[in-house]
Order: structure tokens, then C-alpha cells, then sequence
């Protein structure tokens, strides 16, 4: 156990965020790949329910990529891809739903719950959740999200559970739709005037040279990762990650983060301490605090 | 259209009903046959959609079992038995979670949701809803139910919001099961403190001989049907179906019923009008009103 | 009784009625003709009753003209008429108030009281409802209205009571007058902000051809009636009929409607059936829905 | 004006009276006699905006027996009597209906209407309010007090209305009886719990000596008024105020007085003052306080 | 005791005024020399617990300067002035708040406590009661009240408590500082909304010949009352309280009255009657009632 | 900084705590000595702002004797003990009042306010808080604690304001006491319904040994606190404070603690951490956690 001061100074530093946090909402996405290990898993659950237990609001978002495509080939589906995008049939959808809302999601669920019944499941489909309509005929149901209505969600957080969504988009005409889920994500973070919108990714943050972690960026505004974002200058795995960012911050989300999932307690960290972990993603009308200064 | 004479008796007849429904909790119980039609589903939910309209307050429980059949044999898994129960591992709990949460679920939430955004779907899982423990070591994850935790289906039908609910069970440590559909409906009943319980199956309801549709029981007491289903006068069909309504009556709802699916309208028929459709399973506290006296 | 298929096809029907008029006020002028006949009143006592248990508000308003001739032809007291308006002097007065507060109203009262304590006799008197100043020192206690305090209506409306109103004016100084009571109907309705006003009459509607029941108008809009209502086409039975629906409308309730009240169930036919009864004046800013839309 | 000094004084003493009165409940039953003078109506219905002003809640109950009388007459109804009981058929019991609600109670409200929109007439017919039963075949629609139900009363209260009643009596089946105004302003008191209830009559109060008013009887108990009144000592005229005050305190009423109507403000000197007017009966739970005790 | 009659008038005329000032705030302000007299707090506390009891809101503020030249004197503690001012070094500062909270405050809140739990003392620091800025260095910590934040007292207020307010001032960094106590109390009851302030002194009121009492000024508005002020019209006692009036007035509040303190219960007949006592400050926009109008 | 693992324990480890602690209250009973040093009472006034911005409920408790005796001296009071207690006649009640509610509450106050307006000052005396009766009429006015009522606190700390209680008793009849301010506090505690009661003294808590603080006491029951408190154990300066414990303990708080108030933080780290820090008395009730143990 560290020292009685180490503990106490510790403490006074946390106080200040908790306070600040108190009552926030804190849209978190969960990353494909961090949703492979049930460690990662359970820690980062243990990690939600803490924040909720200080009156934290967290809200968790996820898709399941790689998990769609284990079922996928296990049932002998052969992917079709057009213009680099998987060709999404009733078929696929229904194997996209089973995977996102009847696998990863309750596993996610129930990692929280073991903590006490605090979290419930759900699909984007759920009370319109997720808005979407159909992108290209040509890609079946592959949908673009138009709307956010977040009528189930503000009730649900207002009776201090903890929201899981899998990110399934529907039309007004209450058809699915299989959708990105970091752009899903963003928007939700936006629509629910979230204090914060962390992507959890399985890299360390933005990276200048994607092949050295040293050269992390800590902090960057939106205007000159927009600048970037535009110019292409993201890969296929990064470009999403940054876009959701982007999204959420467009929409008036203060703060927004990118953060590498595998290393322990990094939400923890990020939320109640001056620690610079990832990327941070500020908006132009409210530029980080200068060190030092007191926290607003 | 029919005559004014006729219409106004209708309503006439019905308006005391509706009286008598609104506010009220309704669980049905969908029977696996059932959710194989698509037109049935449909008109199944709009009746679901009207009802709530004039102020009743549905609640649907559903299982899945053909549907769980259809993707374990697509994904080549072997069903294995023992003393007649189907072995349940981590595979083929991952694949009934899939099928009952990601796809049946869904599909009943999609279709009464194309009457606006009013349906929310969950996991018995979902803050601990439905408590289970495991039955017997040799059978894997097949679990019992030990309680129903209503608190967030209170919310949801508070906001009049109406719960379709995927019968998974879920230990107090957080470990799912696959249980009794028909038993978790009937419990669910019970614990809401529903005014009537309602089997949806693919038979007219109790029938004396089960092959001729003539011998229909409209009316039996919790006592008279106790002793048969005590004496296995059922079969492995009929058998849960009675029990579910055991449990409901026992557990303090006045009223169970077992209607037949397969006719439209029928839970409609059942709730606003004097017809007769399928079985009343009648508690010793309430016996049924004599034709023409006054609804209570 | 009618087939299951008949009454399932008019439930469900009337369902959506019954949600569009939940919470929503109606208000019923009863004529004086109508009230002469216990059965009808005993009827229409009744249909109150029912729409109140599905959630409509009804607020019955009433007058009595022919039965304040009989006592005052029972008194001996002869009747004055001064450019064809009956002369009120202070004794007229108090038998206007006896017959209709003292007698009509508690008629009507006790008829739906016959289904439970619900309806609350009032005279417009009472808290200052109908606020009236007198029309003509020659008349003596005549009064025009001009303005209806609706707060005790409010209150009972609230609780679910149905308000019976008897028309007699009050000035602000607390003086008494006889006003004409379809006018205060109208203006009622359209102080409440009803979603409905009901002339209740002893003729089918509007008719084109007054002896020839075939020619009822079934629509018409208020621009139409209220031409024809200045151009002096109506005789003094119906002009005051006529007028009291222009009044709603002008003030803003969106459908008026002239019934005949000798037909059984009219007002419940009327408002939770597609069957055209009797004449419709439509706002122009809410014009009839077209037959097969949906309900508004 | 008085001196300063004399006000103050009075002020000092009343302002704790005005305190213990605050949001209670005083019950005054108006005897018939009173109602005949113009003046005196006045200035009672005075009084009672003033009180309401305050936060005293008073409930006005009244009769008209002389009034009944009147009508009848002019109407040429001869009455009839059966063991000295006015029998009451239905044309009688349409002109009693008809003096109280249409006459009597509006001539009330009407005189403290002029203080603002504060008063609201009803008939014990309302909302169930004066529940009774026939006393015997022979005499016809005269009943008997059975129960109070103040749920309209107490809805008024709460508004700040000032609730007039006349006593008209309704069966549990809706039927209206004539009954006996004094006893049921009595049971109303009881069963609003009201703090007091005062019987405004044409005497002084209770007189040992009926023609000597120096004979006053200024405090009596409960148990010995209720002796006397079991020895038959009053007249006809006294016989039912003392009954309604005996019928106020047995249900619970602490104090109930009989005051002298024709006095000018004697319900506010009695309720604000600590000079003794009329005769208080008092409960023997709460013996009256002694002089210069402080007030409970 | 008096009359009947002349006690009757006495309430008739004050019911309307106890009515008016139902739910009010009044602020008084009571001076130094009026807390030496045991006698006259006793009855002034009094006063306070009735109005109280009949609903008014008072609230009282104070200062003490003479009790502070007391303790000062026995401390030893050599008064020192610069321009006229006291200077208050952080030791006079500490005996300022000894006497204000420790001394007066306590004397005043028992007082009103001996009629029961009603009156909490404060401080004009308590919740940042009382804000103020250092008016000049060299005069150490003299304040000038700069803004009231009534967040504390509406509280209390609310809770029907009798808030007795110490004017010592702070600023938002936590400096006390002595204010002057009449500015400090006009400015409170112009912040709260009050209905009046009330300064109570040891002169009869505005004399226009400072030493003959027949020449008092009954009534003044705001204008004439500044113009006054402005050209230094008054004396070093008597400018302070107008002053005080001059705020409260300018700050919203209809009337201002400078009171004679030694008057027995000057404040409940200035409240509650007719009476002309003292001098009145009225608003230019709420200029006085005349005699005979009724009460607004 | 620490290193994040650090951090992240520390904060894994507080944030239960934090939840546990989340809107329960706290008394602090602040010693004389440690009130002498400003830099004590500015960290105090952090740690007990902090500990409210996260939803903890403190209540802070003083007196203040040293205090007492310096302005005594200065005003040359001369002390009168009697049986070892000090005498308290009228000057020394005006100067225990002077110094506890005008110096001592005040700087408390003004130290925690300069985190914002959130602190109120209060005497026991207000609303009658601290109930007392005479000890002895040989000692003055000194007072033993009768009962606590509650009822500001508990509307204070409601409006999450930090109540800072001068411990000041008053009789029924209004007249105030010098009490004893650590049974006081401990009083308060139990009334409260506190979570906690914390002594903070100049001492490291219980000492087997006083003379070396290696004999520290960590945990003991209440009952073998009482045992030795009754056997006379302990010396005078320790007495009242060991008393203070038992007070609250009995009165139904679960934990009372003395703790060293010159050790920075020790209220923080005593509530947030597993740290032992002091003296813990537990009630039998609620013996204390086993070391791992889960927070209850």
C-alpha cells in the first residue's frame, strides 16, 4: 500500500472530477478487437461500475466486426464485397443481428452485471434508437444513420442503468439495417449532449508516425484533425476511429478521446486524473485547460 | 360496413371492458408455431398496438425452440440428450442467446414497432429479470427459475413502453441458462401482478379429446386442472403450456388463458367481448361471473 | 349476438376513436325536447357514463324552454313578449332558475348518477362561469354572454367529473340573467378548448329541404354555414342551433356537430364510428379526413 | 374610529384565534327564518368572504322549509300530513327540489358571490353527497340521513371554494328524498371534520326560561344536553338545532354552537373574540378552556 | 373589554389587511437604541410570532453600534477615526462580530424563540448573505454592501422561519467587513420582493421641524423625499434611515415606513389597520390609496 | 505525480468508499486547540468541501473553551470554580455566547466559505436545536443536553449547506446554557441518524499507554469503551471525548472515531481509504469488516 500522503494527495487531486463528472454522461466505444479478451472485458465492466457508483452516467456502444465474420464462415456464408463494402442480405443481416444483439452485447451485459443488475441490452433498433435509411441498393441492408432518438436512453440513465447498445440502425419503416458502428457511436454521444466520448481502440492514440508510439498526439483541435481527416490521411482501422471523434465533437460533445483499451484502468485514469493518456480532441469553443489551472 | 344497430351494440358491450383493461398488465406468452408466420406476427402485433392504445399494458414473453433447432443444425451442432433434456454447453448457450435475443426477439419488437417506436426488446438477463439456478450438473447450462425481478419492466410499463422479453435466465453471479419458456412466462405473470395471463399456442386450448375440437373446455378451476396435470394426463406438448397457467393462478393472477394463435384477433375477441375463445383457467378466489351479471 | 368477425372488425375500429378521444373534452348540448323523454334521457345518461369510463371528458350544458312555460302557466303568471322576446322581471327570473337549476338540471344529474356518483350539477352562476350583461332594459333580466370563466369546470374536469350545466348568467356584480342557452353552449365548448361540440336536437341534422329528411347535409364547412346563416335562412328553431355550432368553431374546436337526439347511441356512434350521423361543420383549418386515411 | 390602543388590543387577541382556525373547517347551517331578510344575508355572506379571506374554510348548509311552503301554495299543492309529517309525493318533491336548489341555495351563493367567484351552490344529490334511505312507505319521498360522502366537498375545500349545500337526500339507486336540513348539516360537520359547527337560528341560543333571555345558557356538555334532549324538553322549533349540534359532536365535532342570526357578525365574533355569544356545547374529550388560559 | 360592536368593526376592517399581507415579506429594521429596552424586544418579538401566526413573512435585520462602543470600551480598545469613519482594525472587526452574531443577533433570536422554535440567527456572511467591497484602506475592513444573495433566506422564509439577520458584510473571497447596518436592510428587502420595510427608530418619524412633533410627515413619495436627501436635509441620525427607505423604495419595494419603536405594537397597527403611524414612503408607481378606496 | 498504477489504486480502491459515503452524514466535532491554528482550520474547511462536493453531508460541531478563558482575561472576568466547574453567571453566559457564536463559529465558517457559500453558522439555540436543562442552580447557567431537535439541520443539509453548530444549549422556556460541547456533538450525531461521528482532537487517538503513541488503540468495542470510561480511566482532558463516542455509538451511529487533528487529511484518508488511522469504536451491532472483506 503506498503512503498515507502519496494516498491523501492522490485523493485531493480525484476529488475535483469526481465532483466535475457527477451526473455527466460518458459515452464510451468499445472496440472489435478489445471485445476478444475476457479480462479486458471484465476490467473494463469493474471500471463502469465504479464510475456509476460516483455518479458517473456511462453509456457503451459497440459493433462486432470480427465476431460477424467468425459466425459467418462457421455457417458457410461466403462474403460479398462491392466497391470494397461486404454486400449485406437478409441472410447476413439476420447473422449481423445474432452476433451484435444476442452475442456481444449480452456478453458485454453480463460482465457488468456482475457487479449487480446496473446495465441492460439493447439494439439501435429498440424505440427507433438509431435512425437509419438505406445506403446503396447495390449493398442490400447497409445503412446510413440519420437520427438519434434518445427517448429509451435518457430514461434508462435517468434510472441509473447502464445502457449497452449494439449499433443496429432502423428505418421509420422499422427495417434493420447493418451500419458503422464508430459513427454510431459519435452520434449518439452528440445527440445525448455527452460531458465525453472515448473510443477504446486497440492502439495507443493518434500516432504522427503510425509506427511509433512516441510520437503520440496528446491533444489536437478539431479543426486540425478535421484538416487531416480530410486529406486522408487515416487508414482504413484509424479513419473510422477519428471520424467518430469528429462526429461527436461536431455534435457538442466538449471532449473527445482516443484511448488504447488494452492498458488497465485507462478510462479510470483519463476521467478522474491530469494524467495525458491517448488523444485528446478538443472543441474550438472550449480549448484544454492550461496546467494548473483550476478545473471548471 | 354492419348496421348502427350492431356496431353500437358492440361498443356497448365493450366499452365496460376496456374500462376494466385500462391500466392493467396483460402477459402473453408467443408460442414457438406461432412466430414462424409472418402474417400472424403481424396482425399479433397490431392487436398489441391497439390494446395499448386504449390504455392496456401488454407485456410479450417468447422462448424459441425450433428456431434454436434451425441454426445448431445449420452450424453442424450435434444435439445431445440426456434423460430426455437437451445438454446445454457454452456453445449451445451462445447459439440459444443468439437465436431467442438476436433474432426471435427482434423480429417481434421489428413488427410491433411498425406501429411507432413502442416496443423494447430484452434479455431475461437484463438486471437480473429472470434469477435461475442450474438444474443438474449432467445438463449443462439448463437452468431453473427461482425469481422474477420486475423493476425494469415496472419502468418500461410505466413510460407505456410495452417489454418483449427473451426467456434467458441468469444465476445471481451473472452465469445465463437456458430455461422453460413457458414456466418464465407464467412466473412473470405472477410477479407483475398481471390481470391476466395468456397462452398463445397452436390448439383451440384444452381440449377433452385431444383430436376432437368439439371437446373444448371453456371453463376450468385451478383445482380441477391442478389434478389433472398432478395425474400427467398431458402431453410433452400440452404439459408446459398448463403448467405456465398454473403458475400464473397460483402466483395471484385471477385469470390464465390458453387461445389459439392461429385465429385472428383472438386476444382482442378474448379481452373485449362475452365470447367464449379457448380455455379460462379460473383462480378459487375469483370464479368466472355468471352470463349477464354486472363486470366487476 | 354478431359473428367473432364482426366484432373483432368493429373493435377494431373503434379502437383508434377511443385513443384520439381519451383525455379529450366533448361537449353535449342537450335540447329541451329531448329532455322531455325519460327513456332518451336515461340513454343518453347512460352513453356518458360509458364514454367517461374510456377517458373522454363529456360536459353536458342544458336549457329548458318549454319546461319554464309550464310553471309559469302553472303560477298564472302571463307570459310578456316586447319585439318577440320574453320580458323577464324578477319573478320570471326565479321560476328560470327553479325550473332549470332546480329541476332539468337535477333531472339530468340524477339520470347519470344512476351509474355512480359522476356528474355534478352547476348553474352558470356558479363561480362566475357564464359572466352575461343585460341586452335590454326593456327585457329586464335578459343577458348576452361575454365571457365563460371556466376554472371550477377545469377543476371537475380534472377529476373526473362530468359538469352539468345549467344556463343561467351572472354579471359581475352577481346579478342573474336569462340567457340563451345554445349560444352559451357553443361558447363553453370553445372556452374549454373541446375537441368536440354536440348539438343534440330533435331533427336529423341540417337539412336542405327541411321536410325531406333525404336531403341532410352530412359536411359542411363553417364558411358555407355561416353565409347561409347571414343571408337569414334559417327559422327560429334551427338559426339558434346553427349558431351555437358557429360559435365552437370561431372559438376554436375543430368538428361541431347536429345530432338528432331521439336515434339511440347517436353520440356514441358519432364519435368512435366512421358511420356519417347528422351534420358536420368543420374548421377550415382542419378539414374532414378523406375516407380510408388514417385517423388524425 | 377607536383609540389605538383599543385596536391594538383587539388585534392582539384575535390574531391567535385567526391562527387556530387557519385551513379549518367551520360548518354553518343558515336556518330558514334568516334566509328572509335581504340585509342579513348580506352581511352573513360578508363574513364568510372575510373568514375565507383568512384561511378558515367554511361550508354553508341550509334548508328552506317557510320558502317550500310559499311555492307549494301558489301552486295550489295542498299538504298533506300523516302523523304530523308532511307527506311528500313526487310533484312535492319537485317543488322542494326546486325552492332549495333553484331558490334558496342560489339566492346564497349569489349574496356571497358578490364578494368574488368564491362560493359554489350544490344539492346533497351531487357526486353522492347526502346519502339517505326512505323512512317509511306512508309519508313518501321523505328519507333518513345514512351517510355523508365528501369527496366533492373536500375537493371544493381544497380549491378554496366555499361550498353551499342544500339538504336533498339521494339513494345509493339515485332516488332524491326530502330530508331533515338540521341533522344532516350536523352529520356533514362530523364527517368533514370540521372544528366546529354552528346552528344559526332565531333565538339567542339555548334558554332555561324560553321567554327570558337572560336565561342563556352559555356552555353546556355534551351529556347533559343530550339528557335533556332525551326528556323531551324542547319545542319543535329548538328540538332539531339541538339534535344537529348532539349529531356534530358525537361525530367528532370538538365544539358546536347555536348563535342568534339576527346579531350582526356573531359567527365572526364567536369564531375571533373570546366574548361568549349563543350556547357552545362542547365535547367531553375537550372541556371549554378556562378564562385566561392560553388558546390550544 | 370592549364593545361587541367596536370589536366586530376592529376585525371587519383588519381582516382584509391580514388577508393583503397573507404569504408577504416584511423586512424590519431594527435600531440600536430600540434593543437596549428588554421590555420593548419582548413585545416587539411578540408582535413578530403573530404576524407570523397569520401568515406574514418578517424578516429582521440589525446592527448594534452602541453595544459595540460598549464592549470596546471594556476592552480597553481606543476608538480611531479618520474623515468621520471608525477605523476597524481586525481586532475591532472581531469584537464588531462578537457583539453583532454573539450578543445582539442571540438577544433578538431568543427573544422571538420564547414563542417558540421560529427565528434562526445569521450572520450577513452565512451563505454569502451580505456581499461587499473594502470602501478604503485606510479606514481597514469598513465595507460597502455591493449585492444581497437571498438564496439562504428564502430558504427559511419558506419553512416559515423568522430569519434575524447580523449585518456583518463578505466578500467573495471570505473578508468580513462592518457595513453600515440601515443601507444593509433596505437593500435586503428591495432584493427579497418585499411588500414593506419598516425601519423602527426612537423619533416618531420625518418631522419637519426636528423637534415638534406635530410637524411629522405622514406621507412622502420616493421624489420628494430624494430631493430632500440630496440636498442634505437631514442629520447624522436621521440620514442613515432615510437613506434606507430610499433604497428599498428605489429597489422595488411599494412602501417604506420610518416607525417610532417605543410605540407598543406600532408595527401590527401600521400593518393591520387604517391608522396613520409614523411617516410613509411611497413609489412613485404605487402612489397611496385614498381614504375610503378599498384595499388594492 | 505518482505513477498511473499507483493512481489507478488509490482510486480503485476510494471509489467504493465514495459511493458508500454518498449523501450520509458525517458530524465533526473540531477541538479547541486545533481551532488556534489557522492553517489546521484552512485545510479542515478544504478537506470538509471536498468531502461535500461528492456527495458526503458534513456537519461540523465546536466549542471553544481557550477561546472562552483569553476574552474573560481580557475583560478581566475573574473565573469561579465550584466542585472543579467553571460558574456561569449572566456576563460569562454573554461571553461564551460572544466568543462560540461571534469569533469561533464565524471563523470556521468564513474558512470553509472560501470554497464558495456554502456553510451556515448556527447556535445551538436556533429552533430550539440544542434542548437543556439547569445543572445545578449553584453553577449558573450551566446546562445539561435533554434532547436534540433536528429539524434546521435536517433542512440544511438537505440544501447540501454544511451546518456549523456553536454548541450552545437553551431551555423550553428560551434561556440559554453553557453545555458541555463534546457530549453535544455526540448527540447531535445520534439524532442525525450520521454515518459517522469523528472526535478530532490534539491527540493520536486511544492510548494504552498516553505517553507513547506506539500504545495506540486502532479499534474497541463500545462495550469495552464503556467498561474502562466507567472504571475512570481516563483523565479529564480525555474523558469527554471518549464520552462523546460512547454518546454516539449508543445513539446508534455504527462508527465513532477519535483522530489526530494535526495530522493533514485524516478525515479524508480515514473516510476513503482502508488506512487505519486513530481510534474506531464500533458498535456491537455492526462489528468492523474483516481485513479483503467486501465495503458493506
Amino acid at each position: 500500500m503506498s503512503a498515507p500522503e502519496t494516498i491523501a494527495s492522490v485523493l485531493i487531486e480525484a476529488l475535483p472530477y469526481i465532483r466535475k463528472f457527477a451526473g455527466k454522461i460518458v459515452v464510451v466505444k468499445l472496440g472489435g478487437s478489445i471485445m476478444k479478451d475476457e479480462s479486458l472485458i471484465a476490467r473494463f465492466a469493474e471500471d463502469m461500475a465504479l464510475l456509476r457508483s460516483v455518479g458517473v452516467k456511462p453509456v457503451v456502444v459497440h459493433g462486432g466486426g470480427p465476431q460477424i465474420g467468425e459466425l459467418s464462415a462457421k455457417l458457410g456464408k461466403e462474403p460479398v464485397f462491392k466497391g470494397g463494402m461486404r454486400v449485406t442480405d437478409a441472410e447476413t443481416l439476420d447473422i449481423v443481428r445474432m452476433v451484435l444483439v444476442g452475442k456481444v452485447n449480452r456478453d458485454i451485459v453480463a460482465a457488468i452485471n456482475m457487479h449487480g443488475p446496473i446495465a441492460v441490452g439493447m439494439s439501435g433498433e429498440d424505440g427507433g434508437l438509431i435512425e437509419a435509411v438505406e445506403r446503396n441498393p447495390d449493398l442490400g441492408y447497409v445503412g446510413d444513420v440519420t437520427k438519434i432518438n434518445t427517448s429509451i436512453l435518457d430514461r434508462l440513465i435517468t434510472e441509473n442503468i447502464i445502457p449497452v447498445v449494439a449499433t443496429i440502425g432502423v428505418s421509420t419503416e422499422g427495417q434493420a439495417y447493418n451500419i458503422n458502428a464508430d459513427l454510431a457511436a459519435g452520434a449518439i454521444a452528440a445527440s445525448l449532449g455527452a460531458e465525453k466520448f472515448i473510443a477504446l481502440t486497440d492502439v495507443p492514440g493518434l500516432l504522427e508516425d503510425k509506427d511509433d508510439e512516441s510520437t503520440l498526439v496528446r491533444r489536437i483541435s478539431y479543426e486540425d484533425l478535421k484538416k487531416q481527416y480530410d486529406a486522408n490521411t487515416f487508414d482504413g482501422g484509424m479513419a473510422p476511429k477519428v471520424e467518430s471523434c469528429l462526429v461527436a465533437v461536431e455534435g457538442g460533445v466538449p471532449r473527445a478521446h482516443m484511448l488504447d483499451g488494452r492498458r488497465p484502468r485507462v478510462v479510470i485514469l483519463e476521467l478522474l486524473t491530469r494524467l495525458g493518456v491517448g488523444t485528446m480532441v478538443y472543441s474550438p469553443a472550449q480549448p484544454p485547460v492550461p496546467p494548473g489551472a483550476p478545473i471548471p
